[in-house]
């Protein structure tokens, strides 16, 4: 009896792994034929109009879920290095290593209505993807989610453009104006304009912006481009501030403390690495504000993606177990250990072979305390901001072209095109290409 | 040994069956509590300035999967009846009678990029996600695909603005005029004026239009809210013309040819009922307008959730498969049937109570021959275009809502006050509830 019983356990556990076997197998398959595909492309914030030139440039899918860092055969000179783009695949070994965890199930009667949450101001924001960013930045400590409002987008894009409408009198007599301090994010003055809108306008570097009455300044913090801590820079009583923190998490750069300003854009797709799901956040004090945001995701898009929310939710929620659940901080499922780990052996590398080409120089950042690793440590950015010292070369990005290394020019910055931005979120033997690509190039 | 192998086999068996039960029912009970928040909402596509208020208006939750028809409980005249808006619930039943046949699974490694196919003109198109769409196409016979590029979209509202975008040149002294006839679906003025671009402009009823110059028609056919099938009105040289065919489909109207305009909008909400998932395609012809639409939806949204593209395909595959699928074809099973028999039931329904009241009256639509369904029948639209008849009675959507019956006013869709648009698309117990208080109003 109690022999039947335990054979009947045995199986019964044979059976239910050997499921998840088969689910985990079957996906993986189709995830390495889609990545094949989906590797060569520049990264869409940025190459707008770069997109066709760029699919015939090869790197190799990621590794099955088993496998190690893959053996680096010698480079021959010859394979395009895309480092151009910010597609965040670098994590994509971290979830393959962490199976089923972060796997979802949504059957085919779930989310059919356009509503989430009829209760919430934003009704179409999922309860448990709200309560996980709620979690996540308690745990993080990088922001202050008490008294604001949580509005979901499709990306931390649309959350640019759901704020500028929200932030943009309607009865105004000429556009509101636009500014970020140049480096700024390549994207800003195309999602800006791009619609000729009434509301809004691109003034460019806030740097140069003297122009009077009200405007709306963008302050992407840590920086992209270039990585630095940022502040406003016009700082007049008039100035309506927006804070983009998609890269304020501690893989990249020390968490001193909870950000706390009045609209706050994040992103799973620097975060987690999940672009593909297209979410993103907003933390607004100001009700009316987070109304108008909502208003405009319902005219753009009637809401955003149920499925998506519902995955992200549970991706968060399996990062902040890793934290919190006993037994479960085992090496490589510690997210943010993992990512910060990455990002210093690659600013090792980079600032090495950097340093030995005496052509190149990068930022210096200084050393910050993290409260939320209790590590002292220098910002490892997103993205490196490489400058060409040669006294030749007036143009980084061709140079490194004529060397097969894609980057993106910082003249698309606002900045000098002896600048160029490198990303550092691609797949290791990217990375491991570039490294060996750059330790090849002398004065 | 024999014997051992057959008790193996049985046990897995078991143990499988006991999987699938239990992930079934976890998600529905989550389900069942979401929705029972969400129901409340009135339609968002409609409801621009009446979320707020209408947020308490209790309606009960979909049966469970096991579950036939609810008992109807009396109707006391105080619960309200919110027929205002098209959230395609009704679908939930077939769904939930499916079970997991539309399960989707995604593991936490899939989709990091942005992009989906880095060989598509739409880089952020899932190929899988393509391909049903052409296979749905071709079965149903109601839109060529051939010489067509597929465009996704977060919704088709955000395609009808790509579209938009696409095809308003960017160069022109003034914004290209956008005109549709009356009644016109309420969205089209709000997202073509909401952002004061200077592309495109608003400029109404297409009946009463005489500006010169090119334009932009939008023709939705069948037409929301009355739903007549649809012909361009204007019908000038420099015309150019947006098909809406949401509703083009075999359970709201014959399918009489296949459609083979230039641009045709669709999407999962009102084919399937997967409006949570914000999926829907266009098919364009001409290769540069769909290069634009693609640069909208980058600068806008970056692509397309790839989660719901992925579930997308997954519906929109078992929709096909019993149809094409030996053996599969038992009653309820079969999507578009069980859609057409529903919607004609209640539309018989409808007409009854309002032939019975003297004081209402509906639209008459002609017979037709469906090609798909090899069958010969009058238009069942997923609106009810509701005229009030009673010379006292001016205010049609007044009138209704001091019977607790919140419809949408005729003067929201370009149309006389004198009309109503009513939901048919909504579940089982709302719709009785709007037949037994609609069969209490007498003269």
């Amino acid at each position: 009896m109690a022999l039947n019983f335990f054979l009947l356990l045995n199986i019964l556990i044979v059976s239910l792994a050997l499921n998840v076997g088969l689910i985990v197998k079957f996906v993986f398959v189709e995830e390495r034929l889609k990545t094949e595909q989906s590797i060569p492309m520049a990264d869409a914030q940025e190459k707008h109009a770069h997109i066709t030139p760029r699919t015939h440039m090869a790197t190799p899918p990621p590794p099955p879920p088993s496998s190690t860092a893959p053996a680096e055969p010698e480079d021959d000179g010859q394979i395009v290095v895309n480092v151009d783009h910010g597609d965040p695949t670098m994590y994509e070994r971290f979830w393959l290593q962490m199976g089923d965890k972060t796997t979802v199930v949504i059957p085919g009667w779930q989310s059919l209505s356009y509503f989430s949450d009829a209760r919430n101001l934003c009704w179409f924001l999922e309860p448990e993807f709200a309560e996980a960013v709620i979690r996540l930045h308690k745990l993080v400590g990088n922001a202050i989610t008490d008294g604001r409002h949580i509005v979901v987008g499709t990306g931390s894009t649309q959350l640019i453009q759901a704020a500028l409408y929200a932030l943009s009198p309607d009865n105004a007599s000429e556009p509101m104006s636009v500014v970020s301090a140049a480096p700024f994010f390549s994207s800003y003055p195309l999602i800006v304009d791009f619609l000729k809108s009434g509301l809004y306008k691109w003034e460019g570097d806030a740097r140069d912006f003297t122009k009077e009455g009200p405007y709306i300044e963008l302050i992407t913090s840590p920086n992209n481009p270039d990585g630095y801590a940022r502040e406003a820079v016009v700082r007049r009583n008039e100035g309506i501030l927006i804070h983009d923190l998609a890269y304020y998490w501690p893989q990249y750069t020390p968490i001193s403390s909870a950000a706390d300003h009045e609209l706050m854009l994040f992103t799973v797709s620097k975060s987690t690495g999940h672009a593909g799901s297209r979410i993103g956040w907003t933390l607004v004090k100001d009700r009316e504000v987070a109304r108008k945001m909502i208003k405009y995701i319902e005219l753009s898009t009637i809401g955003v993606s149920k499925d998506s929310q519902i995955r992200g939710a549970k991706i968060l929620q399996v990062v902040m177990d890793s934290y919190t659940q006993v037994g479960n901080s085992e090496k490589g499922e510690d997210f943010f250990e993992y990512g910060y780990n990455l990002m210093e052996k690659r600013w090792k590398q980079l600032r090495a072979v950097v340093k030995q080409s005496r052509l190149f120089s990068l930022p210096e950042f200084p050393l910050g305390y993290c409260n939320f690793s209790s590590r002292t440590f220098a910002p490892n950015p997103a993205f490196a901001w490489l400058k060409c010292e040669g006294e030749e070369i007036e143009d980084c990005e061709g140079f490194l072209r004529s060397h097969k290394i894609l980057t993106r020019g910082g003249e698309h910055f606002g900045g000098s095109s002896k600048y160029v931005r490198v990303s550092m979120l691609d797949r290791e033997r990217t990375f491991n290409l570039l490294i060996q690509r750059l330790s090849k190039i002398h004065p």
